[in-house]
This record gives structure tokens, C-alpha cells and sequence, in this order.
């Protein structure tokens, strides 16, 4: 293990982390909050011990192989996490240091699970922080880092392989920092997009800001305690949109602006994902329309639920905890399959979802005919047995981890929905779960021991799971 | 497909079947009820039509590739199940058919599951069918059939096959014949042995041959209510020895027998199989130890519910669902694991959950030392990874039916926890779940859509999922 690699990597974080500081300084500073030196501190220490970890001695022999890498990831993520919760918890504003990490693990994760019950209370900078801690967590801070670092070795696609959700890596073109630059270039497009759009709809600019974040990093964190109850149909509209549009894989911008649309069109997860987004809305649509009452407004909200959950987002408009048990049920089932492998979306992810199918479909026509193929094709071309076996690991030690969660949650001693959903929350980045996690509660009444097992499901849903087990694993850190 | 090899089969199961309505009819005679003469028509009907389907003529050309050994042994349990429930629907003792057959799958799957709300209801006939329905599923019909069937081409093996639980089949010696026959002979030699000691224990012998049915398909129809609860600690304690004696791999007594004990208790599902056993025991015996009082009752309590839950047999000593929290969610998880391949009990197998674990730790180890070889051991030997990839597709398949399951079951409008756990309790063919279909309750209130989706994954669970898959593919059904 190269500790050298790993502290120069860290540093990067740590600078870049501090530069994100100064967007809730400058909220402060704007609404007069003595808070900002809050901010400032922060910034300026850990910019400097940034500084100090990654000078250019240290980056020359920097090399990452996959151990290096995924450590760099999981080390990066617990080290941002642990100084971004540093502001809620010295202001006072969240008075646990506990709960202020879970805060903002449940933030760069994009799950959006909150241990408040009155997010009125925040400050401004605060909430800020908070949702702007989704944005940077969506398109992931390594994705950010790679884009400045100045790494001369060709080995950093191990450390963005670490971050990038999917069964496989989306690289648009042949290099890391290019790839990683225009993955920021559509993703800061499209959240401009929609903060206009949002302002067009007469939302104040603090709260269009802070829901395009949310909705960019298919965070969930609300600045209300309703969440988007109380904007107007247009705004849920607009969210619910791009909740969607964040949602894809990002390759498929990509193939749009290189005037590939016909392409961008065929990619099968794509049209899956809108496919069982639209099925979704409709089966809910009718459940719910003898609650709601007419069809537009049960089609708004389940529209919107369903976004939410597939996206992995967590805003909602209605308390779906209240609905009949089959769209609670599939909302449930949609928490796991998640949205597209190179979104900011979490969970399963639709392509491996199309992928275990199509593995199930393949072994039944084997046993009719003995003598067919057993290929697995994607996008009319074949899939390696590597990335179908990656596939089936991934699930392994995800439901490995679900079931160890869900063990230790118990302890609590609260009911198996809340148990059950809690975890399925935290570990799909979703936010929300059902009964006393339902959009209506809050994560505030969990143990100690509950909190970290969630923050653990948190960031192994974020990093898809192998980088946090081999952090935890003693062989990892041997010379 | 060869339907005239399907025909064959499926002739040679009415006839055994023929057979086995001789003990209930036998049991109604002996307690002169009025039942007799409809055991006696089913009996003299369905060996006849057996007998025109499985003449010497149609079995000179029987051939069975994989498709038509699996095509078999689902229709073959389908076809069982629908004449095993008409002597309970003509007797109306369940007036219902659907409600009839219901319980006869959840009889021959070895589930255990009822819609009856009080079986001190039934005939002594009808108790004794119920009950002996276990044992003849547990080890299997075909297995049982392959014995005395004259099919003279070697293709016996994927009949077997289809009907084994467990990743591989344990084929104890070269010849199919012969292992069926020494596996009937394991089953029958301990079937007897817990009898004797059953009666020792003082129980009146036919609530001991009921038990000993029961238990040793791992199937859990009580005869009583309160399944095990009112039976002296001796028998409770007879009980779980025995619930855990036949979930343990078969292989293990074949390895007793020709003297290689040391082998057999090397055997690594065995040892995790009894090591998952004594931990849970333990932990549940810790925390239910507040509300029980003494710590002798505890393990006792403790022991058998872990026992009839990972053996998948159902029986009951006291209401699990009104345990703490984790006790019953750890009892859920094992429901889960089920007990050892080549058993008779259900689940996923303790074989399949090693093979998981193994291959997440190869998977880590890997990615630390890039080097390394990465190959799943078992037993000290190489598993094959057709063998590996079998168990991965095993776990997507089952998952999927899971989820539809749910979702199917969910449109009745129950609670979260009595959907989840009763597809949970019928696709590991255990029984009992939590809340509404918990030790104390029953599956009669279930729609006919959530009873027959239940049907479907009791014989998907005992079957193992691939056979009831491909039954309802229209592409298995074509020449």
C-alpha cells in the first residue's frame, strides 16, 4: 500500500473542500449570520493542511493501482465527511457531533436522510451547506479533483473508477481528466438550467439554488420540513423533470452533444429506466386516485414519488407512508433498483438490473436449447464475463452488508418496516423509507450504533460497496 | 419436448400416489370415519390412470434431457398437488378448492403454511394426510419413483436433478437408483428412530407419527393449534434434535455409514450449518431471556424456533412474533438461509451462502494482491465455476420472484411486514411469518390471487426455482 499516494490524494480533497466552503462564508456574510467565521475557519485550515499533504514532492511518484485507488476513495470520502461536519456542530446548530457527520454523510451521499425535525431552524449558511453538499457528493470529488490534479501517471482511472457508479466506468473519450471535465461541464449545464427554470416559477433565488443542488446530486435534503409540499405544481413539475434528467446516464448528454442522438436514443438503459418510470406512475396514479381525489393530481404525485425514489433523490410532495400498501410496496422495490449507471442517482442501478434479467433469460433458453449461446448483450454488443461477474458480486456483498444492517438496526428494537426501510434508505442514498423513516419522520431517534451502521450503508451506497469493505479490511493497509 | 417421456413420468407419480392415499385410508378405517371410501376412490382412480399412462410401452423410448427433467418434476408436483387436494375439497373439510389445494402444496413443499384456523377441526384421516404429505415431499417423489422406475437410459440423473435441493446433486454413489435408494433409507431408518423416541417421551402414537412426518420432511403441519407449545420440554427437545438431524446434509450419514466419520464431520456446510445454529440460539436466548424469566426455558424456547426456521419446518413452541425486535429479524434472516444442501429442508442452503461469502472474500482479496488466484474452495476441493455461476443465477432468479411475489401480495392491502414475510415464509417453504401470518395466525385470509401466487412460490422454493420457471415459458412447451 503507497500511503504516499493515498495522503497526496487527501490533500486534494481537502483543498478542493475548503475552496467549497466559501459558498456558505459568502450566504453568511449575505444574511449577516455570525456564523461565517464558522466558515472561514474551516476553509482556511483545511485548505492548509490540504496544502501541506499534497505539495508536488509528493505527487511525482504518485501511483494508483486498484488497492490504492479504492482506499484513496473510501479514506477521501470518511475525511471530507468528517471535516464538512464540522461547521453544523461548532455552531451549535447541530449540537451532536454524531448527528452532525450523519448530517453530512447523509448530504455528499446524496441521501438525504436528515436527524432534524425542524429544518426551519438552520441557519442559512446551513442550509446551504447542506444542500450544496449534495451537489459536489452527486457528481463525486474525485470526478472534481481529476479534473485539477496534476498527476502524470496514467492510473488515475482507478480513482475514478472508485467513484463512478455503474457496473462500468462511462469514460466519454479515451482520457480521465477530459472525461471528468465534461462529465462537470453537462452537469453544471443542466443545474443552471433548472435553477432558471425554478426561478421562472417564482421561486425565491436561496431556495431555487438549494433545490437545483438537491435535484442535481439526487440529494433530497429540503429547506422545508414539508419538503416541496408547499411549492406551486409547476415547481413540482420542474423537479420531478429533473430529478428524471439527472437520473440518466450521463453518456447519454454526451452522445447528444457529439450529434449522436439517434444513438443516444437506443441506449438501452435509458429507455428501461423511462419505460419503468412511466409504468410506475401509472399503476400508483390509479392506487392512489380514490385518496387523492382527480387525476391530474394523482398523476403529479405519483409521477413525482416514483422520480424520486428511482432517482434516488428523496423530496417529496406527498407523505406516500399514507398510501395504499401496493404503491408503498413499489415504491419499496423501486428504492432498489435505483436509476442509470453513470447518473448522480443511486442504488442497483437500472443496467444491472437489465443485466441480472438478461442472465436469468439467457439460462432458461440454455436449458430449452442446449445448444444456444450464452451471451449477455447490451446495446447490441456483447458484455464481458468480467462485468456480468462484477455484476453478481456487487449484489452479493450489497445484500451481505443489507442483511448485517438490518441485524444491528434491530437492536433498536423499533418495527421491521422501520428497520428494513431505514436501511434500504440509507444504503440506495435515497433518503425517506416508510413508517417511522417515512417522509413525514425523521433519523433523529436511532442509537449511536444505528446512526454509524447508516452512515457506513450511506457511504457504501455512494462508493457501490467495495471501497468501504476494503477499508475496513486489516490486509489492506499492509506494506 | 417429448411429451410421451413427460406422459411416462407423470404416470409413474399417479401411481405411487395411488399408493400413498393407502395410509390415510387405512387411518380412517382404524377410527371408523365415513372418509374411507373417498381415500379409497382417489386411491383405486389415480393408480389406474397412472397405470395407462406409465405402461412398459411408453417408457421403452423415455429420454429426459434437461428440459424435459425439469419439465417433468414440475408438472409432476403440479399434477400431485391438484389430485392430493381433492380428497380434503370432496370431504369438505375445506370446502374451498383453492383453499384445498393451498394446503396440500404447502404440505408436499414441506411449507407447512394453513388455512386453517383450527385444525383440531379435521378428521383423523385428513390430519394424517396432511402430515404424511411432508414426508413424502420432503425427500421427494421422484426420488422415491427412480427407485422402482424401469427407465433403462442413463438420463435418470437430471429427474434427479431437478427435484435435489442444493447446488449440486449429491449423488452418494455413481448410480442414480442405488443413491435414491440409500437416501430413502437414511430418511426412512431416522424417520422411525424419532418415532421410538417420541413414544418414549410418552406422546399418543398418532400425534408421534404426525410429528415424525413432519419433522422429518422439515414441514411443520401441526395437528394441534398450538403446534409444539402444549407437548412436554422431553418432546420439544426430541423435536428440535430431529428438525436439525434432517436438515443436515445427507451426505453426512452416507459418510457415517461406510465409516468415514472423520470426512463427514469435516464436512464445511455442516460445521457452519451447526455453528449458525449455536450462535443464534444464543443471541435469542439472551434477549428473550427478560421476557421469558429463566435461562433453561430461554435456549429452550430459543433453540427450537432457530431450528424449525432454519430447517424451514414451521413447528412452533411459542409466539415468535411477539419476541423482541431482533430476535425477529434474526429469525427472518435465517428463514433466508434455510438448512444444508441434500437435505430436506428449504431456503437458499447454507452451501449456496458459503459459496456467496467465499466469493465476495476471493473478490476483496483480489483487489489487495492483484496476484492472487482466484479460485472458491469448498471441502478443500475446487468448486467449479459452472457450479459458482449456477448459485449466482440461482440468487437472481429467486430475488426476482421475490419481488413480484411482494408486489402481487401487496395489492390485499396488508401490512408491510405480513406481505414480505409470507412470500418470505412460502418461498423458503418454512411456514409461519410475522404479524397477521405469524406463528399464531394463518394464510386463510388472503385473496385467491395472493394464495395462488403463494402455490406458485412454495413450488418454486422446493423446486428451486428453475423447473416451476421454465413450466410457464411457452418455449419449453414447443416440439
Amino acid at each position: 500500500m503507497s500511503y504516499k499516494s493515498i495522503g497526496y490524494v487527501l490533500g486534494w480533497i481537502m483543498r478542493v473542500e475548503g475552496i467549497f466552503f466559501l459558498l456558505p462564508l459568502s450566504v453568511a456574510f449575505l444574511y449577516r449570520e455570525d456564523t461565517w467565521h464558522v466558515y472561514l475557519g474551516c476553509a482556511v485550515v483545511c485548505f492548509g493542511i490540504g496544502r501541506l499533504l499534497s505539495g508536488k514532492k509528493q505527487g511525482r511518484h504518485s501511483r494508483f493501482f486498484a488497492r490504492e485507488g479504492y482506499a484513496a476513495a473510501a479514506l477521501g470520502w470518511v475525511v471530507m465527511s468528517l471535516i464538512g461536519a464540522l461547521p453544523f456542530w461548532i455552531t451549535r446548530e447541530i449540537p451532536s457531533y454524531t448527528d452532525a457527520l450523519f448530517e453530512i454523510i447523509s448530504g455528499f451521499t446524496t441521501t438525504g436522510a436528515s436527524i432534524l425535525s425542524r429544518v426551519e431552524d438552520l441557519s442559512y449558511s446551513a442550509l446551504m451547506w447542506r444542500s450544496f453538499s449534495h451537489w459536489i457528493g452527486g457528481m463525486g470529488v474525485l470526478v472534481f479533483v481529476l479534473q485539477i490534479i496534476p498527476v502524470t501517471s496514467g492510473q488515475t482511472m482507478n480513482l475514478m473508477r472508485a467513484e463512478s457508479p455503474g457496473p462500468t466506468v462511462s469514460r466519454l473519450v479515451p482520457r480521465v481528466r477530459e472525461t471528468a471535465f465534461y462529465l462537470y461541464g453537462i452537469y453544471i449545464a443542466l443545474t443552471v438550467l433548472e435553477l432558471v427554470l425554478l426561478l421562472f416559477g417564482r421561486m425565491p433565488f436561496f431556495d431555487a439554488l438549494c433545490t437545483a443542488f438537491g435535484t442535481a446530486g439526487t440529494g433530497g435534503f429540503g429547506i422545508r420540513s414539508d419538503s416541496m409540499a408547499g411549492y406551486s405544481p409547476y415547481l413540482q413539475v420542474v423537479v420531478t423533470v429533473f430529478m428524471m434528467l439527472f437520473g440518466v446516464n450521463f453518456s447519454f448528454y454526451y452522445l447528444l452533444l457529439v450529434k449522436k442522438g439517434r444513438d443516444a436514443f437506443r441506449l438501452e438503459e435509458v429507455r428501461a429506466y423511462l419505460g419503468i418510470f412511466a409504468v410506475s406512475s401509472v399503476l400508483i396514479m390509479f392506487n392512489i386516485l380514490p385518496q387523492v381525489g382527480t387525476i391530474s393530481d394523482s398523476l403529479r404525485h405519483a409521477a413525482f414519488q416514483v422520480a424520486t425514489v428511482m432517482t434516488t433523490t428523496g423530496f417529496a410532495t406527498a407523505d406516500f407512508d399514507k398510501w395504499p400498501e401496493f404503491s408503498r410496496m413499489l415504491l419499496v422495490m423501486l428504492m432498489f433498483s435505483g436509476a442509470c449507471a453513470g447518473s448522480t442517482g443511486g442504488g442497483i442501478k437500472i443496467s444491472r438490473i437489465l443485466m441480472y434479467l438478461k442472465t436469468i433469460k439467457r439460462e432458461l433458453a440454455f436449458l430449452i436449447h442446449p445448444r444456444s449461446v450464452k451471451t449477455v448483450m447490451m446495446d447490441k454488443k456483447k458484455v464481458e464475463t468480467t462485468v456480468v461477474r462484477a455484476a453478481n458480486i456487487f449484489l452479493l456483498s450489497y445484500l451481505m452488508i443489507l442483511v448485517a444492517s438490518v441485524l444491528l438496526l434491530s437492536l433498536d428494537n423499533f418495527d421491521f418496516t422501520t428497520s428494513v426501510t431505514a436501511v434500504i434508505s440509507a444504503l440506495n442514498n435515497i433518503g425517506p423509507g416508510l413508517s417511522l423513516v417515512g417522509p413525514a419522520g425523521n433519523f433523529s431517534f436511532f442509537s449511536p450504533l444505528s446512526k454509524y451502521v447508516l452512515m457506513f450503508d450511506m457511504l457504501a451506497g455512494r462508493l457501490e460497496v467495495f471501497p468501504m469493505l476494503l477499508l475496513i479490511l486489516p490486509g489492506t493497509w499492509k506494506k
